[in-house]
């Protein structure tokens, strides 16, 4: 069912509020869940409510943290989320992270024990919008499987990287996944076939079949390199934040579980003019212009069809499920 | 002609000495040819030297210095590299570097201005054996297409993460390109066909051809995700080092120009104690012992490869093309 954006966005924070979440940590969190609909990322946008809701209820998301903090060194916040809902302990680490990020040069969070970030995307682009680099990742339940192995070790372990580039920042989104857990979960539901060489099931075996892909392992993207990054975000991310490594991950997939993956944020202030960013913006320009493989189809930069998709949304609103937005509305006037 | 390690690095060191460096830069720059040559990364290695004398002969590399530090903030050096070797610029930023990342937790080294630093790992490891984890990024030459495309606009842009696990430290390094230029240099020389996928020819169409390849562009790796992320890596590099986006980059492949590339050390202090490292070693062995896809493949972590072939290669020598050997020799004997 096509619905309105703001219709949506009310909903949400409708919900959120309901449920014990003070109005400034609900329009957040609906926020971040909004902007992944808009962006045509389904499988990070209100059908993540439900299950979000759900942890609230168990006690095991708190809708009213925000995170304690504790600066472990002069530029380096370490984060203790208190369960408090993800992008809510994200974004006070941001805040907290941008002073010391403008006095060293650069500064890190490294945040334990809070709830799913959502879209990467989100909080790099906010920080290129602030004037400085923005890197984002965060870890999960162990869904990849190693270059040469068949069993599910790594997270899909995902980085976000945002850069001011004059008006319009660069902003670059990626599993460490071939594809994410979500596409195989929407193929299952579909009965789309996987394509070649994304997956395995249970036993190891190369599979096409979504359903037996959930019980299975996600190939890393690109061969050994992707492997060899995802694991490097992984090891990362567990050594600074103190979090699980993926094998031993809960609650991000669950409402029993706390979360105990871990989520990193680096800010970097290039202290440039005007001038730097506004060079880096015609080089996009330049590799948009420069000749594609198919003449019918321009090169792209990472974020145009993520902006290009967000604004036909804005003007034609947003797809949602009819089962998923009935199941809202039903809570909503519970 | 097999030669041995202290041989090779002898007649490295004599050839440097004798054209102006000093002792410690020789040795420094000697030690990095040679641990290219000892890892089989012979692109990486002494074949790079006859074009590096060249460069100190023509002014271009100046072997005595060590660049100009300057604190943009207090966790963010900003390094002038006075045309310094890459690795003598490199490691002095590194050495300036560790007691800030103590004191801030994190630190950063921006390098312009200096030649080439050859392979990275050889940074991130000594990071990580100092206990720190160390990210290094450069640039190069337009060598690559952006995904969609068929021009070159991007640099390889390696990447390298070294993280401290216990005993032997975790030491990822590679390209953002599905291949170095290095290997469909040496294909141009054996005649031997590239893979489909791997480069395109100057008028943009997909070659196996290596000689067509030479004047056309490489694929980035992994497709859209490693094009995304080699974006990433030149973009951030000339915002915090002042240095050349590809198109305008010079100097790492000729012995002509001042090298126009940039350099990225960022330095982290995990601050934990060994009980969190060696969680991380056992990890990694997990990792080995998972299922493997071929039963006569164990499951590999990135540098298992790289420290087998070093240790053969200490016990049986190194092999190094006649031609480069007589060329060397006879330089020294000159």
């Amino acid at each position: 069912m096509q619905v309105s954006e703001q219709a949506l966005r009310q909903l949400v924070v409708d919900l959120l509020q309901a449920h014990g979440a003070p109005p400034d940590a609900a329009r957040l969190q609906a926020d971040l869940l909004i902007e992944a609909e808009l962006r045509g990322l389904p499988s990070h946008g209100v059908q993540r409510l439900p299950r979000l809701l759900a942890r609230i209820g168990n006690g095991l998301a708190d809708p009213v943290a925000t995170g304690d903090h504790h600066w472990r060194r002069t530029a380096f916040l370490e984060v203790d989320g208190q369960r408090a809902l993800g992008p809510v302990a994200l974004m006070a680490a941001m805040e907290a992270l941008l002073p010391a990020a403008h006095r060293a040069g650069l500064a890190l969070a490294a945040i334990r024990n809070s709830n799913h970030i959502g879209m990467l995307a989100y909080y790099a682009e906010a920080a290129a919008r602030r004037g400085v680099i923005g890197i984002v990742l965060s870890t999960s339940e162990a869904l990849v499987h190693p270059f040469g192995g068949t069993e599910a070790m790594l997270g899909t372990n995902p980085v976000a990287i945002g850069i001011p580039t004059g008006e319009v920042p660069f902003v670059l989104d990626l599993a460490s996944s071939a594809v994410s857990m979500g596409k195989i979960h929407h193929h299952a539901l579909t009965g789309e076939a996987l394509a070649p060489g994304w997956a395995v099931d249970a036993a190891g075996a190369p599979t096409t079949d979504a359903q037996a892909a959930k019980t299975g392992a996600i190939a890393p993207f690109g061969g050994a390199k992707g492997y060899g990054l995802g694991l490097a975000f992984e090891l990362m991310v567990a050594l600074l934040a103190g979090s699980d490594l993926a094998p031993e991950v809960r609650g991000t997939l669950d409402a029993v579980h706390p979360a105990s993956k871990g989520d990193l944020l680096i800010l970097l202030d290039p202290g440039a003019d005007a001038g730097v960013t506004a060079r880096l913006g015609a080089y996009l320009d330049a590799l948009r212009h420069s000749r594609p493989a198919d003449p019918g189809r321009p090169v792209a930069v990472p974020g145009d069809g993520m902006r290009a998709r967000r604004a036909a949304a804005l003007r034609d609103g947003i797809d949602v499920p009819d089962s998923l937005l009935n199941d809202l509305r039903t809570l909503r006037a519970a």
